[in-house]
């Protein structure tokens, strides 16, 4: 296993105090794994936590900032954040207003996320949650009960936090993040496994002439492997899964084609290229997107497709400005 | 080889596409290989232009935009743009005040950067041309005479390019320029060589318990392999050839910290954080940072560091608004 690390047992605290020495913007509590914004809770606003295992970086924590994230929790690699760490952002973020919890649909996160949300209700904060799952690659796998959340949870963050950062109250964000996930699909593939530091070997052998479809963002299994593909048939077969789910004919679609960590920008473009062909022979407009590595998984090669069906509501709150790490317009 | 294209043929043509279509504010000539802002030339400004191989992404068409570059002119990957290219590119973005060549110090670049100079005076385009070269780890390897140009061109193209924003003329955003260059240094380090589309296989063998010290943003060979270290003793390497090149002790310092392509965000950040500390104990101050894929070097794996000396107008040039895909803040 070759990795920059100091040592597996402390990959993710090395790399909290990285990303806290490179951005004074945000406030990270190392020991405790929260990270906030450094301003503290914004009065009269609807906060914002998310989180999950480490691993998928710029999720969460570099979504933390004005107009998305209120607060991120991240757990070690792959591996769920405890309550504690949930129910102190849930208070550290809470100003009064309420606040959002924005879950992956995992086993554990949901789990965890729903004991903090207990432990902030002996607090007397109000908690609401999301859970995003626009995986339709599978039903279900080792990691969730029903579909894996992925790449929408970028939107949601975006599209919520913008609208929190309004001061809605908590149903409306509430709402407005329900109706992302519930208008979002996405699509992984990937060329090469993912190393976990602590496993130190591929996740799941893939030989050197095929590719998973319908990866997971922790290399879990995806619909079937077949040989490599050109760019084109790889995107054909993403977006006919996205499409049989959810017809894109006719809506305007946000679209975000996102590296899982391992894959050159040079070949996301390339992606991106024939992911915008297939839309369009489908009938549908791509109005807003995004290209780049917003929700990886560690080292692998490969890249997901995500599609939400945007209204101007959604439209107008997608291009609201956001000033976070990884996401960053309009300020 | 694994990679997510049509053909190998077919890789810079498909990616400019991909570009085109997620960059609606760029315009590109997918043909002649030259990307511009949509909004054509900005009047009473010098030109600012950068170009070399391609594989580096987002370096130098996710650079073009206000506050940056006017034009890129990318070549097939690892292979230097041609004349006609950058002679296109500075008719393309002449106003009349003047267009700057940046242009990373590689034999094939600097030639036909200086023949498309040629073409430019012919056309009665003033042109002055700044040579990037900040790479301490060799002076002269396959690729070059002298010093290699690597991370400090994203440091020249943002900060002559605030300058040049100003309307300042043709010779202020020179002198910046090469000021910058002269500040700056950087090191590279490779855990894994690269695969470019038309070898389709590394581009060297690196045992798997070794990493090159000093590598090139092509793979060129470095100063020498060891085995795999901790990133706190990369990093250590690291400043140590910089600092030994250009004391850091008591100045204000922007630093780099560069993917390679295969390196996940996780990774850079754990080598931030070991660059930040051994900075510190150098004596070095970081007052600015950036942590993220900037000049790559397709799916290499491995990072880079890029410090700059700063001074109280280079850091308000470097904070200064600039938007482009890649690069994006104030505006």
């Amino acid at each position: 296993m070759k990795k920059v690390i100091n040592s597996v047992e402390d990959v993710v605290r090395d790399a909290l105090n990285g990303l806290a020495a490179a951005h004074p913007e945000l406030s990270v509590d190392v020991v405790g794994k929260v990270i906030t914004r450094a301003g503290g809770p914004t009065p009269g606003k609807v906060g914002l936590i998310s989180g999950g295992g480490s691993g998928h970086e710029p999720l969460h924590g570099g979504f933390v900032g004005l107009g998305m994230l209120d607060a991120a929790c991240p757990g070690e690699v792959f591996t769920s954040p405890v309550p504690d760490q949930m129910a102190q952002a849930t208070r550290d973020v809470n100003s009064g207003a309420g606040v959002l919890h924005i879950v992956k649909n995992y086993t554990g996160d949901v789990l965890n996320f729903k004991m903090a949300a207990e432990l902030a209700d002996d607090d007397g904060i109000e908690v609401a949650t999301v859970v995003v799952n626009d995986d339709v690659a599978v039903e279900d796998s080792l990691y969730t009960a029903g579909r894996r959340g992925t790449g929408a949870t970028v939107f949601v963050e975006k599209i919520a936090g913008a609208l929190a950062e309004q001061k809605a109250p908590l149903k409306a964000v509430t709402d407005v993040a329900n109706e992302v996930n519930e208008r979002s699909r996405s699509f992984g593939i990937a060329l090469t496994a993912c190393t976990t530091p602590a496993a130190g070997k591929p996740g799941f052998d893939l030989p050197a002439d095929e590719v998973e479809l319908g990866v997971g963002i922790h290399g879990e299994p995806g619909r079937h492997r077949v040989k490599l593909q050109t760019s084109s048939e790889l995107a054909g077969v993403a977006l006919s899964a996205i499409n049989d789910d959810m017809p894109l004919a006719g809506q305007d679609l946000l679209v975000m084609v996102n590296g899982l960590g391992g894959t050159p920008l040079i070949e996301l473009y390339i992606a991106y290229q024939d992911v915008a062909s297939h839309i369009a022979a489908l009938g549908g407009r791509i109005t807003r997107q995004l290209v780049g590595n917003y929700i990886t998984s560690l080292d692998m090669a490969g890249f997901t497709v995500t599609v939400c069906k945007l209204t101007n509501d959604l439209t107008t709150l997608w291009d609201a400005p956001v000033r976070t790490p990884a996401l960053r317009w309009g300020v």
